[in-house]
């Protein structure tokens, strides 16, 4: 029986246009470090599609790159950043910023739905001796949008947040791995979700949905991006060939490519969650984007693995789905048919 | 008139095999982080290329990160990283390897023809107090081969420095941003270039030798590979599709491309060099590779530049010149010519 | 009015025996940075007190570089240190741990009375992927015995804790700014405080009890001791006329003067807690050394300054009182009858 | 016979008057971690002899503490260090600033007579591709004054060579251990030796001119001093009863007793150098304040230290001699009789 995958959207393929633009860009020669043309059209494409005249932009090959520096560009050493309790750059980048960032450290802040509130952020803020050295002082906020679990903020409440923040001096990043599916989820441009809702810096992620190694901070504080021209290379994360980096965003952000992939990853789920509600499966987040936890016996996880469905084990008795930009229509039928067959 | 590229090597093309070979790697779902087929299937293969049983292999995306997190896995944060005074890793990668090694330092040791020797290695082993923790303690000898300025350590200088490192239970590398171009020059096996001349971890790169992001750790010490697993992820160089990463070097390794790619970029500089020999311009190396410095007036330099020729400038009437798996006879042939223009 | 202090420990002032000490290792020359006399002295004296053949003692001058040094030679930079999520090392040292580690984290987990427990801990060591980099890997549990809300871990619970941490290969610190207080209030040894618990590293605080600059490093764990060499120095915690700082020490455990200050705060917090209890303040930790945290209106507190009583106001309603050695019958006596006053 | 100490500075014992004023500030109670009267009035009295209405201090209890945190306060972590290639802090300070400042590196400059010069010290600003983030930048210049061998700069070359730095956006750094000694030999004021010259940050020793624990981090750079708050703490450098670390560099600075004591250090090194020089000595730098190397037979220097003559052997045929505030001129003349023996 054909496996179905549900594991992981790091699990899927390259999009055909993202792996032709990689061809494409294998003309001729170019300078190395993003000294090249390439890179120059991303940095204005970048400033295009986020309607943001000095953005800059730096692409990297992982997420935790992304995260962990665009935090240290915006924390000092002896900084604090504010996360939810779930998110993954407290729970799963290994300390990637606190090493990458001379011993800053991560405040795990609660929140319904994963989310952080307005409360438990200012409430972050209050449990510190602001000047006092003892503390690790409060320099970052950071979103994940879509969380770990698959839901979503609302615009309004990352201005919210973003606002609180700013008015203690607390600078903003949004850690997008997922943003595409949020601009889906949101019906939102690219600007709302970042800068115009407080964001200094996005880490804009796009190998989850469909490039090769492809991520990028996005920055909106010059100061941030000035340093992390040092911070990316001195890290190993300024590749020679980076064009071949660069050319992978510019086509994903071409042609709404990028939506278009996460609005199907988006749909799959719709229609998975739909015929998932339908059996009773219990749900253990409101699936606002491409990711669904839900509680179901290890008798029944094992039948579904045996019948070929691939998905993570997240602790007792619960399982990851996760649906990609090359989740089909068909994958979600059948799936729901093995349901079916293992529920009853 | 058409430009001549001799900047870098990193400055050319992807080899069109190893483009396939992302493009064949792109089928189906896999598990990321590494916990794939091809990664495994890398893996089986180095240890075949290298004639070694337990070697482990680390795909990164830059080179820095390869000899960066190499150092520091061999390396205590009081450590000193023994290299020539001209080494890339002292100085040409912003401090690197002290940042990802907790403060381990650099040390620059003499030599002639840009190489380390018995004497200087020696001399700076005895320079330090051994156990007094005022002195950062050599910890890594890493040989720079071929050099930065394109000789090569013959494999008996290699194995004779290597003993004496050892002796002082020093560990050694490799920064083998160049390694096949060694392996053609010397017309040796990687397991003589590497471990059985004293080696413990190499820097394998490919980028530069028509790799698109292609550089990997391979480590024969047990301890220090172990720990990579956790350094190499929390410094975010653990790519999440990592299997294009392993396809590119499996390509590269297969059926000689590295070494028929590094053949054609030594024996066009061969050919460079002795054209320019006839000219009677003025070598500042040996070129025992694809890198040649020479000494050209200012003026003779802007010429070739506006004949379109590329090069770096290195200094006060200094060039260099780089040939790459992608330069022809004729690229050669033709800058010879503006050579001989520009010089009467 | 006279103050009476109950700020901190910290407050008082230097024992006359500490003090006298350091007048006494001033005479003669000697070497620096702990090649001399007393210092040799004070290796020999701390073996015999811990009971331990092959402890090693570092003395540095403040309780940040105790704990974090400790903490770093105990836990690789990938490490995650758990202690109750209202520890000093977690809280109040200004991330000092993961600074000076290299971005080990530190992991906060819960417990009553201020402690982990059995299960907490189990908990803790369960939630982490082992051996998978995506998790900071459990590396150290840290005691702080006694906690910073003054209650006091009893032997069976350190020992506990310690095998079950040992079990999974994690190590055990224990910090005990408050070492003698403890002591006192356990009327156990140092060993079994310590080492026959499964203590591998103990930072050994005086300075709260009578030092000048007194706190130390006590090892049992060789491979940490040989580290702590190089730790101390490059962190610049080897002072170069150490023998002032060691003698401190030595002055501190002579003659049981640690025991009979610690027992001067302990029994005068009894003194304290016993009047209060008698006049209904809300006790918000049960005092087992020489710590109270009790709530009272901020119209009480406010009225205690007035009348001179010196404490920290530690949130809503809520202040917190410390004795020290210093303290004397008459000062608590006279406390309570402000206490009196004021809430009458 | 009896032994005469020129081993170090560090060997002689604390002054009487600094020993009298921790006494002396042994009353009552005082708030911890520098918030007490006494460093108060430490901060007011620095302002006074450095002429300076914003300067700020910060009391730490070694040298290696005192640069390593000025210095990572003055460089991001990817700065470059300029020093003498025998400065202490690239030398002897085991990788401290690399550590706590993140991966900064340090870059040797040479010089004659152990002291950087304007040719030097502009080679190496131009040898860096500035804002190329291949190459550590520039960050700091850092003076040893005396420097590590005993010579000393004159201030028209400070302010020379802190032009030239500051010139290039780079910061000034004092390296003070024996800071009196120099304003001694220099007969000029701490502002003309500091901030007159263009230093903004100074390592200010007394330890080794007759205090205890007493070193202090004196800034004029703003920023800078911000930066310290944290810094210090934590990395474990201050010290919660910093009254007794603040009252001995006040005593220090009291009634010109650094001066009288460096003083008589200097004029001891006058004394002995005379004798040595009547005795053919050969001298291995200028003896500007109060050390000197001097190259002597192996064989003179084992009779030397038979006769209880104690000193450093620094390599082959080479000692070191260091007078100290505690010397006297009896001690010169015996040494200089036991020269003379050995000699003959």
């Amino acid at each position: 029986m054909s496996t179905i995958e549900f594991r992981s959207d790091n699990s899927a393929g390259v999009a055909p246009e993202i792996l032709a633009s990689i061809a494409d860009a294998n003309h001729g020669s170019a300078l190395a470090y993003g000294h090249d043309a390439v890179t120059e059209r991303l940095e204005r494409r970048v400033r295009e599609v986020f309607e943001h005249d000095t953005a800059r932009v730096f692409p990297v090959t992982s997420g935790t790159a992304a995260n962990a520096l665009a935090l240290t560009a915006l924390s000092p050493p002896w900084g604090s950043v504010l996360c939810h309790e779930t998110a993954h750059i407290l729970n799963a980048e290994g300390g990637a910023t606190s090493m990458l960032g001379g011993g800053a450290v991560m405040t795990g802040v609660a929140g319904e739905d994963f989310r952080m509130t307005a409360d438990s952020v200012r409430a972050a803020l209050a449990a510190v001796g602001w000047g006092d050295p003892h503390y690790s002082q409060p320099s970052v906020l950071s979103f994940t949008q879509p969380t770990d679990r698959g839901t979503i903020y609302p615009l309004d409440e990352i201005a919210e947040l973003s606002a609180i923040a700013r008015g203690s001096g607390v600078k903003v990043h949004l850690d997008g791995a997922r943003f595409a599916n949020a601009l889906v989820a949101l019906d939102c441009s690219p600007a709302d979700l970042t800068w115009r809702s407080g964001v200094d810096a996005v880490s804009l992620g796009a190998t989850k949905n469909g490039g090769l190694s492809a991520e990028a901070i996005v920055v909106f504080d010059e100061r941030a991006a000035d340093e992390l021209v040092f911070r990316t290379k001195r890290s190993g994360h300024v590749t020679s060939k980076m064009r071949f980096q660069s050319t992978q965003i510019l086509a994903y952000l071409a042609d709404d490519l990028w939506l278009r992939m996460a609005r199907n990853s988006n749909e799959r789920m719709v229609q998975l969650a739909a015929g998932l509600a339908e059996l009773h499966v219990e749900f253990l987040n409101r699936p606002d984007v491409n990711m669904l936890f839900v509680r179901i016996s290890d008798k029944v996880a094992d039948q579904l693995e045996q019948a070929g469905l691939l998905f993570y084990r997240m602790g007792v008795e619960t399982i990851r789905l996760v649906t990609s930009w090359q989740t089909t229509e068909a994958d979600v039928a059948e799936a729901l048919a093995r349901f079916r067959s293992a529920l009853t």
